[in-house]
């Protein structure tokens, strides 16, 4: 197992989208590891973001080299590159969507969001990395939910507005700066973004309504939830409850009078959260501002803070808190 | 009273920040009327953007030459040049914020939202022009609230997006280009816009709660607002209601199957709505999206529709349906 | 022939891109013709920009009852289109490249600039409409060439910039809103953009370099050009011939002291100018820039100016000054 | 002398504008420093990018306490300050153009641009830090200029762009997002920028028009240089000369095949530059292409690099090569 005297050597499979080029950046900056491969079906022969890394066939992969490999691959890719890893003594973290909670194939895979499972995912073989909207969601509502502060009959809203480079890099029209440029929309109407089940397998007992927005910038995530507060509980509460859970976090900031916008975080590996109680309103509601990139704390970010606890770094080594 | 055979004389107070500008814009395009005298503080002698009309001081507007003033001056000014019009024949319709309803200087005042108190304003020497983001709160609840279609004891979210003319062309250095690209935050957190009362004021009975956000785009406003739905009305209902309202007025869209983004309205005068209904959910709960241009029916458009009115002519002369 | 009081029928095929949604808005406005078919290889079914019209697939363009055909397909793709026209009534404005100066293929097509070549639009059955840069560089650079005033031996060097609607609607990665916002990229380096022959076929016995550079907006072209000076004229000089040769032109603004930028054109049909003379430098040098919108007066906006002129209206119906 | 083994106390007068800002992140990064006050006049008080760290008033700067101090003041306020400063032990990095090449002021201090004067900064108690658009133009042509590439009699155009950070963070009107997004316009026309002397300066015998442009991103600078060249020199001679020169540079970036954008320099303190030969001129002329970004080798990064250099640590530690 690495340690700070050797250099792990890792694989990026799927490394030319925009989570792979943001996983190639942070790992160049990592000094405790190299990056033996990185593969792309369509830029193969290119040279990446990392001078002097070229990136190769997926084909041409040399698996065995790595300690630990990550799957950027499109949602459905992951499953045949899992199957292909099993029987290696090759650690996995799959970034795709293949084997979250909610997916069905979860079952001997650890779900990766380090700040409420460290201890499951510092011994694992198999880590599935959180999508970005469950990050934020998850992160803010697990510990308001375990300390009885949500309002047991009620329903949580969550408004959501992401960066482009959250729907990937695949050349689709609606994508087109033209297209996004001077625009703002709601998309996965209805309650039905293939997120949803990730967030209710952690966040059980919560009645959850989650509305997406496509925002006109390249990245970052703002999640802005309305909370029913249970009696006797106000925003002070949910700021006392999240200190208690994150005051040691290095990746997880509680503001205090204020809440976090999309500038506070790109760029960076780190949530950010903060509170406000609404005032004239029937019922006592809160809500709640929760802020990350999409690329940062809810991909690349992430999935090498479940690399460093895999592979016994320190935790946050080559993050940006 | 200005017909379709004479040109009605028109003046315009503070015409050089955004919603005077786009004013003039429009009342470039109307054939019924003239811009007489076009005022500005900071930028008197300046051509501006209809070609050959000259900004003057506001000492120099010659009120008594216009049939009807456009007040376009920051909150807090139009007050002044209220009194100053009083006693003259002068028709007003004040843009400002300064006597529309919860002001405590509404009376006397007719609230301009003309598919709502389209009689009132055909007959009113003063119209106060709604606010950006309660045109589009109150053209979409009214209906619902009048058709009992909310449920009585529930609070309705509304979570709004604004770009950045809603917020002025005053030089503040949280609205120069490099704060605000790449930025999404919210604002007014706690449920305490100035926009409130006036919303409050024509949804009486309803418990809102609003936070708005400033997207990084010039102009148009989305506002996605859940709604929790009375026993046996669902998403189709709200449609319907919409419909049987609406139905014949140019600028109110109804959408079917989809919701709008600002694509769908920034550069016109129009409104556009749209309902979808939200599975797996605790109480039964619909999310509308409604979409404007701030400086369109949010602002110029809707004074102008006012104007046409006022002065007799046809309601959607010289708008961009 | 039509005339101020009937309708003339038109036609578009390839309605779906940029400059064909552009072309359909400005028609909309346009209250001497009607559109009886729109065309799209790939949304055919989908209502468009027009209420109520709805595209419909290439073969079945209704090109009999068309007066005048536009055709707005990818460049290629326009020869088949205007050979199956050859031996119709029906009159043609190609707006893509197929038939342009220096295409090889010009035979048999007027040239669409009407500042320049007015007469002869007005009795042609088929016009090329010209490409936006040309279109500025052209109306730019033909008058100081007519006038003597550019330096004889000079290099003329175009340095233009323009918006990403100018890259077409095809879905390419480079065109993503994430990989195109917040960069600035000059592309076609070395002197061999597409459009080089058509401006040199305007502009013959000049010694031109052209650079373009890809800008982060939808739309809006700006061409800033260095001018050697003949010996004895200046900037003035310049200013002057342009006055005289575009003074009484609706759709050319030419500034005085100042220059323009994308805002002063984008949304209109027009281009504006202006000149600067240098100062502190070894030669006579002025500075000129030009803006255009490269959907309006560098496409859209031109090919019905042509139209206007081919069908007996007047030259700027329908069209934004 | 600060070494690998003590931490160099420094301070930043001037910290909450942009450079100010990026100077604050980069020596947060650096590990052999430690910034002991920040000042700033209108935010102090206010807690800064680097957590932990509070502004105080400008009356409040323990300089005494510092080995290094920064002016990132606006121009004409660094003065007073380096008057201030002149009779301590206090090392000063001015960022400012108060102390440059051609502005009267230069006496005593040195120019710092490493790659061109290292051992002058090695050993210099005070550098005047260069401008964002000379950093780029002097980097690009001085090696050209040495090695006789450039035509004697001939006139270099330097095309530039640059991101609306340098204009600095006071609030004014033309800088406010809705003036600045889509748009993109000339200014400083007439080769009157101030920049110009400080490139003459650099670049003596060469005759320069330069013409700065202003584009709707937050960062980056893009300089788009046209070079008459010397009988028998082609833009192989170029690549060639530059390699010879910066092939060993860090923070240069001598690509091949290709010409930078903004994109491959955002973020970093490097320069990347292009050259490309244009065909079917009249004259032998080489388009170059550089690009960097204005905060980092253009400001603070570049004021990091002199800093590393005076203060005797590795030059390019803590930077972003």
């Amino acid at each position: 197992m690495a340690n700070g005297h050797s250099i792990a050597p890792v694989g990026v499979i799927g490394a030319n989208g925009y989570t792979g080029q943001e996983l190639l950046r942070i790992l160049g900056r990592h000094d405790g590891v190299e990056v033996v491969f990185a593969t792309s079906e369509s830029a193969s022969g290119e040279e990446t973001v990392s001078a002097g890394l070229r990136l190769v066939a997926p084909a041409d992969a040399r698996i065995e080299e790595a300690q630990l490999v990550f799957l950027c691959v499109p949602h459905g890719q992951a499953v045949a590159w899992a199957e292909r890893l099993e029987n290696t003594r090759v650690r996995v973290v799959d970034v795709s969507a293949d084997h979250r909670p909610g997916s069905g194939r979860e079952a001997g895979w650890v779900y990766g969001l380090p700040e409420l499972s460290r201890e499951a995912v510092r011994g694992a073989r198999r880590v599935s990395n959180p999508g970005c909207y469950p990050t934020g969601v998850i992160l803010a509502l697990r510990p308001l939910l375990d300390a009885g502060v949500i309002a047991s009959a009620g329903v949580v809203i969550v408004d959501a507005a992401s960066g482009v480079t959250g729907a990937g890099r695949s050349a689709k029209r609606e994508l087109l700066f033209a297209e996004v440029a001077n625009d703002y929309r709601a998309y996965a109407l209805g309650n039905v973004h293939r997120h949803l089940p990730e967030m209710r397998a952690s966040l059980c007992g919560l009645s959850l309504v989650f509305t997406p927005h496509l925002l006109p910038v390249p990245r970052g995530i703002l999640e802005t939830i309305y909370v029913p507060l249970a009696p006797g509980v106000d925003a002070a509460t949910v700021q006392r409850v999240w200190h208690e859970r994150y005051g040691d976090e290095a990746l997880v900031s509680v503001l205090e009078d204020r809440v976090p916008g999309l500038a506070d975080v790109v760029g960076t590996d780190r949530v950010a959260m903060g509170v406000v109680a609404n005032s004239a309103v029937a019922e006592p509601l809160a809500t709640l501002v929760v802020a990350l990139d999409n690329l940062g704390k809810g991909a690349a970010g992430q999935a090498v803070q479940n690399m460093n606890l895999m592979l016994g770094f320190a935790e946050h080594r080559g993050l940006r808190c």
